[in-house]
């Protein structure tokens, strides 16, 4: 590892994020743009970027931006996105992966950024900055767009564990409500518990005991519980935050992905179809441009970490310096709230919900009943 | 019941199609509107038709079009959308829906649209037409507007049932091969197995489990099996039949309805936006008309009970002459290829996959290997 003192003086007063250089698709080359885009925006972001030294230092010193503002951390080896992450466990040591969530572990970083293998970093993760106490599954929380006043909800598992116990969901709606909290600003989110249908009978009765749960927990948590929830919600207003087992989140919001993407190759077949209608496409270009803008992927790139000790942002691995940028951006803004504190209080403050100690668990039933 | 000899006869040589004009959230009157829409397009259709005789006389014959191709049978009650499927399967027997199914069990008519509550339709489809021999678990086979030459893939099971085990997506698989086949006109289809991965190591045990016996039925069932694929290959181009659990394919198709419902919203605020944006939406109205009508999801309205002794289509509850229409036309093309006979018979030929008996199912993979 090399240190550089230089650089991390020069980043004094800043809040650092520690960034994986490696593991995108699009290589180092669009994560350094990504961080100059940041810089160029943010006065008050520093970073400790983590890869292959020499590429870095090349790549970095042709962004003036960012000069004095890069501490680069050597690591000779990549997680590829072929990489099993049990295999990662054991023997991701000399990897930028590992090296990232070091500087998060060590206090020399506020959060950490990495495009790289989702199975992976959510296993080096737990490895290094270990599940936060009373969590026993961490989740994957995304910003979905919305028809809610702040345009987007918070969706969550999307796919940490295939698994989501009761009480799994329980932590997901506390994680979930406190994200959309600090990263949303609505000082009381309300939740939704996705279901194949709003009525209370339906659905798994894993479901309905996770309802009871819930209704127990959210006027001690200080969220709105509004109860069952469906696919059509995700991206609706009757709820800022949907809870959902890693699986049903994880194709629900691939689905949405891809009929977004069908939908706006569509779009684009359609204006080119005659004269006239790519008359129409040149004067709708702004309007069309606003749009993509309001629902471009890109802009809310970024899936969050929740339940560790310490904030991870999961960045798409096909993301430009655009989607990058974002995902920096998501992480500084976790920091700056003081996000991770802020979630083990509350997890704290709910009381031991390990799957091991339902006794202790039913206790802390009764006391929020 | 009334039984009208007069206009039975007049349906000699037509294909009857039986329809529940209550139930959905529109009425008899776009019931009968969507009669008359299917009865001008196609000549070839007649109808049953049933609910409170008085009220359904009135509406036929206001519709020229129907005159002598609809046979009115009183049924008194009506299932709602808040009954429970339980309450209708003891107390269904006057009922509109209970009616409408009878005729298809008496062989009076080749298939049965109904826009009424999904769980009491499935429930009473059960009872009155029962499972086909070695089917499980019935499921809900619908359309999706896809990346495919055909325009649409084939979606199962989107909430007959919240549980499938491994046996039960084999069964959803050849079910919905069939279904593409007949349907979709593809005579070879590409099913796959949704998971949060296309690597064989994704996802629960369950599904590693489905991947085995799927593989091992492909060739004897006549279809190709791609294997794990994703949320975004709903609407996408590797497969053409997706099969997963009726829980998660419930929760897809909503997510994906809402997103695109989201993005449609989006565009027409855009298109307001500012006088040149207005102008532009004028000069790409044809355009815009095209994609709606190929996303439309009125066109491909129509959810098909797959594993029972008889076709059942379930329209969308809010459904107007239009999406009536789609529903009809979907159970005419279905009765027309003899779909139910072929079904039945291609379940029929892969052996008995009954849960109780994993030992003949076991027999039978060897058999196929």
């Amino acid at each position: 590892m090399t240190v550089q003192p230089d650089d991390t003086r020069a980043n004094a007063g800043r809040i650092v994020i520690s960034v994986d250089a490696m593991g995108g698709d699009a290589g180092p080359t669009a994560v350094v743009a990504g961080l100059a885009d940041s810089a160029s925006i943010n006065p008050d972001i520093g970073f400790i970027l983590h890869g292959p030294e020499d590429e870095l230092r090349r790549l970095v010193a042709r962004k003036k931006i960012l000069e004095g503002r890069v501490d680069i951390r050597h690591a000779k080896d990549v997680v590829t996105m072929e990489d099993k992450p049990s295999h990662i466990m054991r023997n991701g040591k000399g990897t930028s992966m590992w090296s990232t969530l070091d500087s998060v572990k060590k206090g020399e970083a506020a959060g950490a950024v990495s495009c790289g293998n989702t199975g992976a970093l959510m296993a080096l993760s737990m490895l290094r900055l270990r599940k936060l106490p009373g969590v026993n599954r961490p989740a994957i929380g995304v910003l979905w767009p919305s028809r809610n006043p702040q345009g987007f909800n918070v969706m969550l598992d999307v796919g940490a564990d295939v698994r989501a116990d009761a009480r799994d969901l329980l932590q997901y709606a506390l994680m979930g409500a406190s994200y959309a909290r600090n990263g949303l600003e609505l000082a009381r989110p309300r939740v939704g518990l996705l279901n194949v249908g709003t009525e209370e009978h339906k659905g798994h009765a894993e479901l309905k005991e996770a309802h009871r749960l819930i209704t127990d927990h959210a006027d001690a948590a200080n969220f709105e519980f509004v109860g069952f929830v469906e696919g059509s919600d995700i991206p609706g207003s009757v709820a800022d935050v949907i809870v959902t087992d890693g699986f049903t989140g994880n194709v629900a919001i691939k689905t949405g992905e891809g009929t977004a993407s069908l939908i706006s190759d569509l779009l684009r077949e359609a204006f080119k179809y005659s004269p006239l209608s790519r008359l129409a496409s040149v004067l709708a270009y702004t309007s069309l441009q606003r749009l993509k803008k309001r629902i471009d992927p890109r802009r809310v790139n970024g899936g969050v970490f929740l339940g560790l000790n310490g904030t991870v942002v999961k960045s798409h691995g096909g993301a430009d310096a655009t989607g990058v940028s974002a995902a920096i951006k998501l992480a500084f803004t976790l920091a700056q709230s003081g996000f991770a504190q802020r979630l083990a209080a509350r997890v704290a403050s709910t009381g031991t919900l390990s799957q091991d100690d339902s006794q202790s668990a039913q206790a802390d039933d009764k006391d929020n009943k």
